[in-house]
């Protein structure tokens, strides 16, 4: 029978009733009978927002390093930490992201980290959906490679035996200045025959595309074209750098590309990736919080208006990057990134989806829903949030909360050698 | 008896107990007894923000016109929907406005708007601080030079009879470019000899700068200087545009500038602020979110965390902007900009306070509070505010919320032509 939600404001502007049957939409207009019926009057209802780069766990080193040189950050403070993940770790590190996701109405991420197979039982148990990598490393060692392909096999099969519809495992090459040539081919190969996404970071930083093209002769996604790395299946994180050689490969190989503009400026990769031109080359283009160290928040919203000033301060034109095409990004755009039947609100799509509560000073007068929701709205204003046709939090409440950030904080404090 | 708050976590690390009497912070260190106690485990004790540039009632016009250039958006959407304009907009505009700072922290601002009388009104009833400037353009026009001198002399009247002692009236000479050369030096008259402040447009677009120089042969800053206008009573808004010679001018004379990034991120003024020249110089320096047109947001936590960004994206350096130096901005740089003894947890300041709620999931773990409050923490973790040694908002609530939104949003409708 589902989920009515009945008078309810949509980003299209209209007001109807909506009705989850199963895991999908069933109907948009007149209210039907249902299990579960939620008065959506003084409310709107969004496509849930997918994040299409994060490094869950990482919540764990939330504010441990900040205001750091890139490399110095790296090398003394995030790696020594990392360099002391538990499963267990990670296991508690995803719920909290998760939770903070939840939260701010996101109900998919795509993640790339460690112990991926923890990772996925705290997503399956919080009842979010995400595409989970193990990352995969091998600084040109093959006995390294060697080891990086056997955990990326261990935990594949550990997240398929999960069964879950809503846990995808996927390949997560690091990316191309971690990982040699033979692996990124294996890694292809691999993902081509077993139908599994490929996460990795592209051209984030100068230092990477110099490094790169020293190296090969070309530009990092011009390199991953060469070797035929590139495909539909791919969502590359950053492309700041990427030149425009580069983007028209991209977007013919129909690459997805994750902009994380809060990362970017915090860990000053210095330059903004540049979106009117991917836009204009028919890129998938989505966007991403990036992990917690390096942003430090995992709230879409937040990551919305910064898309959308980073870019009109970059081009200094306020007509650039306007709310709707932001939206876009952060939902359709990120479902069409991950293969994703879901990111709107319409009939047969999955019932991912975010009820905001609109009677709150910041988000009075609703002038344009949209504009509100990306520069006055925030991951608060989420009152209800259905993942998967299932109610997982309403009227902000999601049991279990406490038990999880005792353990976060506990672990935290360890892994930071408090 | 004041407010008493037990063991709580303060900005410097301690965790103590800090103790109001009347309108100041009487003890910080053991509990004492009082009418209102207040359990602070799990909490942290901040100075309220001081939001040094606001627009208060613009909140009606929040999400009316986005995504366009400055000029047109001025010209074919605000000045027609402010010609609209009551003093009942004003009234219920800067309630909104106040509702939605004081859930997201500020306990003090600087505003500039028309029919300020009725600004001050709605502050003193819901019990925020604030100096309140009429804003005064006479486009050269004496004859509008007189209307204005004399609507500023009304509106100053009024505000002094609310005899708040909350409330402060100041002058409002918009900028150099639409205010002439006579008024502005009788303004500064004035100020000098009624003790009133000055809140002023300084810098914030090159065309700005572009028509000073052809008019007067120097930059707005070293124009006003020129004039003999500047002085320590002076609170400029934006400085995007200034140079050198300008920064030790301003630094010279003691005026404070107001850092507004969101709104010059969005209105792409083409040049961030050049935040470290002018902390080198010595300048007083603060934070505001500008109105809610241009913004859209009043929620300091978010202006702090764009604060932040902008200068490190803007210098490509990670170091630039640490959290610690804008959270100084947004509290102590703010109360120091309006004359205030207010801005930090210490014995004998105001008692501007705001308990923020750690037990979320996007503040956990706590390795830094500052970080956490600059980069992860927004304006819903506020749990409860006190302006002037009296309790506003506890647990997220606040009395009289619903008419205000009510109110708001019939005369936001009424102001779009809707």
């Amino acid at each position: 029978m589902g989920i009515s939600i009945r008078d309810v404001l949509l980003p299209d502007g209209r007001t109807a009733s909506v009705t989850v049957e199963g895991d999908r939409i069933a109907e948009i207009g007149r209210p039907r009978e249902a299990d579960v019926t939620i008065d959506g009057r003084g409310k709107a209802l969004l496509p849930g927002f997918v994040n299409t780069h994060t490094h869950a766990a990482m919540t764990l080193f939330r504010g441990y390093a900040d205001d750091m040189d890139l490399q110095r950050w790296l090398s003394t403070k995030i790696w020594p930490a990392e360099a002391r993940l538990t499963p267990e770790a990670v296991y508690w590190g995803t719920k909290l992201a998760c939770l903070e996701m939840l939260r701010s109405g996101t109900t998919c991420f795509n993640d790339m980290y460690f112990h991926m197979d923890m990772a996925a039982k705290a997503v399956d148990e919080v009842g979010l959906r995400a595409v989970l990598s193990e990352g995969f490393i091998d600084l040109s060692d093959p006995a390294r490679a060697e080891r990086e392909f056997r955990q990326t096999r261990t935990v594949l099969a550990k997240i398929r035996g999960l069964r879950s519809p809503r846990v995808r495992p996927a390949l997560g090459p690091h990316s191309v200045y971690t990982v040699s040539e033979p692996s990124l081919r294996e890694l292809r190969t691999m993902a081509s025959s077993e139908h599994l996404p490929i996460h990795i970071h592209l051209s984030e930083t100068r230092a990477e595309v110099d490094d790169v093209k020293k190296e090969r002769g070309m530009p990092p996604a011009s390199y991953l074209d060469s070797i035929g790395f590139l495909g539909p299946d791919v969502v590359a994180a950053h492309g700041c750098w990427l030149d425009d050689l580069e983007i028209r490969r991209l977007a013919q190989q129909g690459v997805a590309v994750a902009h994380c503009p809060v990362s970017n400026m915090k860990l000053a990769t210095g330059r903004a990736m540049p979106l009117a031109a991917m836009r204009d080359a028919g890129l998938t283009l989505s966007l991403g919080t990036d992990g917690a160290a390096s942003n430090n928040s995992l709230d879409m919203f937040e990551t919305m208006k910064i898309t959308a000033l980073l870019h009109k301060f970059a081009a200094s034109d306020a007509r650039a990057a306007p709310a709707r095409a932001v939206f876009e990004m952060a939902t359709a755009g990120g479902a069409r990134a991950l293969g994703l039947e879901a990111g709107e609100v319409a009939v047969g799509k999955l019932a991912d989806l975010v009820l905001i509560d609109l009677r709150r000073p910041g988000l009075t007068p609703t002038h344009d829903l949209v504009s509100n929701l990306v520069y006055a709205g925030r991951g608060d204003c989420v009152e209800t949030v259905i993942c998967d046709g299932r109610v997982l939090m309403r009227d902000r409440v999601v049991r279990g909360e406490a038990e999880v950030l005792e353990h976060a904080s506990a672990i935290a404090a360890k892994l930071a050698g408090a």
